[in-house]
Formats: C-alpha cells, sequence, structure tokens
C-alpha cells in the first residue's frame, strides 16, 4: 500500500515546503508538520483544518467502488482531525470528474461522501467541481477542539506508555475503505487523560512511530508480542508496514496509563486499546523487542535497512 | 476559456450535490451555492471557506509556467473571499505531483503560490502531497469577515447599480494567470456602502450576473456601451463571455450609488470601478441595449440560444 521510498521522498518535499512557510500570525497554534493545522477559533476553541487528497490509479483503481471512494476520502480528513484530539465540524469537496458517466460516478462518489457525512454530523458546506481524466478527490474537513485538549505529535515524553486503538495491517484487504475513523476513541481519551502525543495510522506503525519520536525528539521500545494483528495477518511486518491501518497511535503518562487501565477494566468493550511499549530517551526513533528476545530497529521503510548500524 | 454546455452541465451537478448536504447547523451562515461557505467565526467575526482545484491539460498546459500556475491557484481561492466581503487569513494546499521533475515542479509551482500567499498576508499552514500522472493542485482558503459586511449573491435588488471592478474579456492572452484579487477593492466597499450584491467574474459577465439575477429572484438591463473591455478586446462577445476575467461583480442601492459616484470622483485613482447597468424586477435574467438601440438576452452561453425567446 505504501511505496516506503516514495514516502520518505514526500517527507522530504514537505519538510521543503514547510521550510518556506514559516508562520508569522499569532492566531496559528500548529502549522504544517502534525496532522491538521490549528488556528484560533470562536468560543475559546481552536478550529483544526486538514486536507487529504485520493487520485484514480495512485489510491484507488479506476473500477473502485466510487462509493467506497467518497466515504474514505471524508473518513481520511476526519481520521486527521480525531488525531488532534477534535470534533469534525464541515467539509468542502473538490473533485475532478472525468466526462464519462459523470452522473454515475458523481452520484456514487457523493453518497459515499455523504453516509460519512452523516455519521459524523459533518456539515458539507462547499467545494469546487472539475473535469478530469482521471478521478480527483480532494476533502477539506475543519474540525474544532478546547484549547486544553489539542493533542500534537511533539510532546511524546520519557516513560510513557504507547497505545493502538485497534489491530494492524492488512488494510489493502478492504479496511482501508471501510474504516471507522476513531473519533469517539479520541474523545474519550483527551476527555479522560491527557494525552501526551497522538498521531493517526495512515502510513504503518513503523513510520508514523518514528514521526512521533522523531518531532518528540524521543525514542521508543516496542514489543513484537504485544502489537495486535489484524484477522488474516500473521507477520509482524504487516502490522508494522502495511499502512492505512488508520487507527490512532498516542502515549500516555505513567500515571495515566495506570488510571486508563483502572478504567478499561471497568467499562463495556466499546472501544479497544492495546498497550505496545514505551517511550525512552536511552536513544532515538523506534527498537522493538522480538518474540526471541532480540532487539530491531524499526525504520519507516521496514527492518532491513537499519540491520547494518 | 470556458466551455458553456460544461459550465452548464457543472452548474446542473452542483445543484444536485447541493440538493443532498441540506445544511442543519445553526452555525452555518452561506452553504453550497455562493462563492464561498460562510460560517460563524471567533471574536464576533465570521469564517470564510472556499476551495479551487486546478488539473493540468483542463485549466492550464502541461508547458506552463509552474510559477505562475501556483501564483494562480491560490490568487482564485482569495478572488472568492473578495467576493464575500472577505479578507483572507490561511490556506491548506493539496498537491498531486508527476514524478518526473517533481523537485523542479513543486519548487516552481510553490514559489508562485508563496508568492501570491506573501502578497495579501496568508498563513499557508497545512495540505497533502501526492503523486499523480497529471499535476493537481487545490487551493482551500479560509477568510474572515464582520456579520454585517458579508456580501451574498442573492440579496440583489430591483433599482440597484450594477458595476464591475475592471476591464472584461481576453484573459486567456495572459491575465488569467497573473490577476490580482480585488481584496482591496472589495474592502473598501464593504467598509464604506452596503453592498446589496456581490460575485467574482470566473465564468464571464454572461454567465455570472445571470448567478446574480437567479439568486437574488432579479433581472439585470446592462449597457452594451458601458461594458468595460480589456485592451485588445474589440468585440462585446468577448468581455461577456471569454471568462476568468476575476474582477468583482456587484450591485449598489441608488442612494449608496450616488455617495459611491461622490466618492470616486474625490478619490485618486487607485481603484477602478464601471457602472454597467441597473437590477430591475420587470423581467428575470440579463438583457442588454446594444448600441444601436436594440435589446438583446444575455444568457450564460452567448446571445444565440436566446433569440428565440
Amino acid at each position: 500500500m505504501v511505496n516506503s521510498l516514495r514516502k520518505i521522498k514526500e517527507v522530504r518535499l514537505i519538510e521543503r515546503i514547510a521550510g518556506r512557510f514559516k508562520v508569522k500570525d499569532r492566531s496559528v497554534i500548529v502549522s504544517i508538520g502534525d496532522d491538521a493545522a490549528v488556528v484560533r477559533g470562536p468560543q475559546r476553541k481552536y478550529l483544526i483544518f486538514t486536507s487529504d487528497m485520493l487520485i484514480e490509479s495512485v489510491h484507488f483503481k479506476k473500477s473502485e467502488d466510487y462509493q467506497k471512494v467518497g466515504y474514505k476520502a471524508m473518513a481520511v480528513s476526519i481520521s486527521d482531525i480525531a488525531a488532534m484530539g477534535g470534533i469534525p465540524k464541515y467539509a468542502l469537496i473538490s473533485v475532478g470528474l472525468p466526462k464519462k458517466n459523470v452522473d454515475r460516478i458523481a452520484g456514487q462518489l457523493f453518497t459515499g461522501i455523504e453516509s460519512c457525512a452523516k455519521k459524523f454530523g459533518i456539515e458539507v458546506v462547499g467545494g469546487d467541481t472539475n473535469r478530469s481524466d482521471k478521478l480527483v478527490i480532494d476533502v477539506f474537513a475543519v474540525g474544532e477542539v478546547e484549547p486544553d485538549k489539542v493533542v500534537l505529535r511533539s510532546t511524546a515524553q520519557s516513560g510513557d506508555h504507547i497505545f493502538v486503538s485497534g489491530p494492524l495491517g492488512g488494510s489493502f484487504r478492504g479496511k482501508h475503505l471501510s474504516f471507522t475513523p476513531r473519533v469517539m476513541e479520541s474523545r474519550f481519551l483527551v476527555k479522560n487523560f491527557k494525552v501526551t502525543s497522538m498521531i493517526d495510522l495512515s502510513d504503518g506503525l513503523g513510520m508514523d512511530l518514528n514521526r512521533i519520536c522523531d518531532a518528540s525528539g524521543v525514542g521508543a521500545l516496542i514489543f513484537e508480542n504485544k502489537i495486535p494483528k489484524s484477522r488474516g495477518v500473521f507477520k509482524t511486518e504487516a502490522a508494522l508496514f502495511d499502512g492505512e491501518d488508520f487507527e490512532l497511535l498516542f502515549t500516555l503518562s505513567k500515571e495515566d496509563a495506570l488510571r486508563f487501565f483502572h478504567m478499561m477494566d471497568k467499562r463495556k468493550a466499546d472501544m479497544r486499546f492495546y498497550q505496545i511499549g514505551r517511550i525512552t530517551d536511552l536513544f532515538r526513533g523506534v527498537k522493538m523487542v522480538t518474540r526471541d528476545g532480540k532487539v530491531k530497529d524499526v525504520s519507516c521503510d521496514g527492518f532491513k535497512h537499519f540491520q547494518k548500524t
């Protein structure tokens, strides 16, 4: 699902773009480099802005069910807002539609968009329609969050416990088109705990945990036997590198983690969370304790590139 | 520049999309159907949201100067915000970039985006980068406006004077890539007058004045000899139907129009406005008094389709 070398190139490209756009305005709380942007909003809340583009033959096949593509396009942006601790509110949809079968394709696409928007109480307030050889859909979503509940990637601390909100890997078999953005889970977390960092797993645990570590200037030690795998996924590599899980990856302080375990014991299981490791300042990047007790470096794009180090 | 039949199809498509997304939330002031969406914002202001997508070989040639394409992508969204009476504040940029020459293309594109963002004091706070066969760029812009200054398409009234902010036609010769969004003009207008309706001229005076008339339930009578033409434009058809002028088209009450003429007489000419006709309730749609004193119907896509009526 994810071409890792391409992803790394993309990261460098984003860094160069971010270098151009140094923020000057004090109303901007978070700019390029997190799951979404955050600015001061109405009634002492912050606004969250995010955009996600899906392109035919890059993100989905020409023969794909366009209703699912529409659902996914909206869900990906909602997932970004959840990763900041926020609630989705509004969306704008820009589309490039092929000339052939435009009514059928637009009908299916917007049926999917509508179903996802309704599920999460989002108002679709605008957008732009265009002709295009290949189907392109770009969703801009606007969310809101209380200033004390916004969660960044860059604030994980040594000693924090690391969690994910669901089993990982094999998303390309279908989940990547039909996942439920973890808004409920995110809101439960930010209302009850001081979540020290959070990201949504779009590019795989390997890459996204490295993102938290890089942004926070820390390391992460995870345990192979604790990584939850999706049904039908047997290899740890798949859980680490397949991508598009759209689960939450987050950290809690040791004290909050104890309260969290206690609270989860008492709750009926409407949400699932898995503790997979700890944040540390003993090293940078991500290391995994394997089932046979060895320690492996987990890079953005697999184990192999780092075995020599 | 504008394929009118395609445009009319697009309008019907947008109407169908708008039909799906009936707004329920009271925080939404303006939804699909105006230049941009308006929602309640911070500090008793409204927020304006708009998105505009440009696609290679639809909106620009593969061989185009990508710096200009970047500038235009940002400028089109700013123009939408100006058309609502607002000030641009933030932008997110979603791009699909071809694999070949990605660094050069992205460099040029973002240089153009940056120059336009700086010119208008916009903070670029996020976006999404993707691979794509053809270059796609979608700009999501956020603006703000005082609640008493927001201007809609749907509030023109019989007796109002109709104005445009600059000469029209022939934009495809270059202006469409380098125009100045009329933020200064818009803010001058909303600060000094009760602007009764406004739109930015993206699809040509013929189509966009019809949009104001349709939304407001009124008619417009314009005068051929009063329509300002761009240098090198000799035919009225070009001024009416070429499109992509990105000038403001707006209306003022008779009383405000008199004050406006008086004020403009005293001002040095840093802004230009042209009075081109009047709003009426005697008929619907747009009619033009020609140089030889005849009256023609002005449709979205030319004169001819309506000559038989």
